[in-house]
């Protein structure tokens, strides 16, 4: 299958970038600017898709994203230090932005002669994102199919959509992912920090899959009592 | 209701604006640019806004419009003339177009505190259009429920969806919109051709209405031709 994977740069799309290459049915990237403020990681799709020799479309969403207010990831609102699945991780959320990278994925692949679009998303996010969910996934390719009756068919994967962050460092480790090569970090400083959501599940997936954790983080020590105060709150 | 109407600037999108604002529920406009070359309906849009005192977003999306290739709304390929509903009108189509501008309005809804966004899509449509059927609709529908689920609830309202373009014009007359402020022909020119499948199905839908037309037309009279020949083939 003529796959194009959503990839921002970030661990999980990167690995699964390097999964569908090793699968044979890579044929590029789609990166979107939406004005986030770690837009560093575009830089390592750019490299991701170098490395592994395809097309690389960023698409320059900047009109969209300041259109979609009320987020710490384009906003000036701070991001929250803590584990990525807790309430107050809710300010990171970009209304809708799945529904609208996906759908330009979408116009984008029959242009690409592309029969498959890929997202990394998984379940780590079902907490708190809803365009990250199962049901999710088959609503959009339902309204998809109905879209482009008669036009193309392509298919939306996600291979992740039921596994853990720790299984995506596995998979990722198992078709080679260079993992310094991705960015996580919400804070977009020149190391990744080690305090916020994303960071702390970052660092707890690569211990969790027992797996080496190449990033070098401001704060290496603070995801453990993010994990474990997140775990007692869920015992409470 | 709070409404965001999706707003081209054409005759469908303007009537159920006035529609909508008479109702009491609009609150403002979105419009796209999407490279289209009849961008010209941007300004009907802007006009109409003013006219009915709400705001309008103007949504940027040239950089996103040069990846969907193969339309001759937006490529250097030839616009046809002839009937609406021709196999020939194939080439207008924008791939995904519909989900697209959609699943934008969707993201721009919660942060405008709107309830409903409205699009103008109609029976007439559906021949050449799979993303301005009923069963597009209710399947957006569906999929925004879920992708927004514990963020904001919107309603996706779509009254024209099993009407003709003539009951849109009866409606539009009913509600006193300026048919002379709407615009129309996909090549852009001065005056509307009259030769595209916009403009003949534009003229054809005031004739079946029986409401006056206040178009001037490069080619008046083109539209009964091609609305016979049409018949004619559908005969065959």
């Amino acid at each position: 299958m003529k796959t194009i994977v959503v990839c921002s740069g970030g661990l999980d799309s990167v690995s699964l970038a390097h999964r569908v290459a090793d699968e044979g049915g890579l044929i590029g990237l789609i990166s979107f600017d939406y004005g986030q403020r770690h837009r560093k990681e575009l830089d390592y799709a750019r490299t991701c898709a170098k490395r592994l020799g395809v097309f690389h479309d960023v698409i320059d969403m900047r009109a969209v994203g300041s259109k979609l207010t009320g987020s710490a990831l384009t906003d000036d609102v701070a991001v929250p230090d803590g584990h990525y699945a807790e309430e107050t991780m809710r300010v990171t959320v970009v209304p809708n932005r799945n529904a609208i990278m996906l759908s330009v994925a979408f116009g984008v692949a029959p242009a690409r002669q592309a029969d498959a679009v890929a997202i990394a998303v998984h379940g780590g996010d079902h907490f708190i994102y809803p365009d990250c969910r199962p049901d999710f996934i088959a609503a959009f390719q339902a309204m998809q199919d109905r879209a482009l009756d008669g036009y193309a068919s392509v298919r939306l994967l996600a291979p992740y959509v039921n596994g853990s962050k720790a299984e995506i460092v596995t998979d990722g480790a198992l078709h080679g992912t260079p993992f310094a090569e991705t960015w996580s970090c919400y804070k977009g400083g020149d190391l990744h920090c080690g305090r916020c959501g994303t960071c702390v599940e970052r660092r707890e997936a690569f211990h969790l899959a027992g797996v080496d954790d190449p990033t070098a983080y401001e704060d290496p020590e603070f995801w453990k009592a993010a994990t474990e105060g997140f775990k007692a709150e869920e015992v409470r």
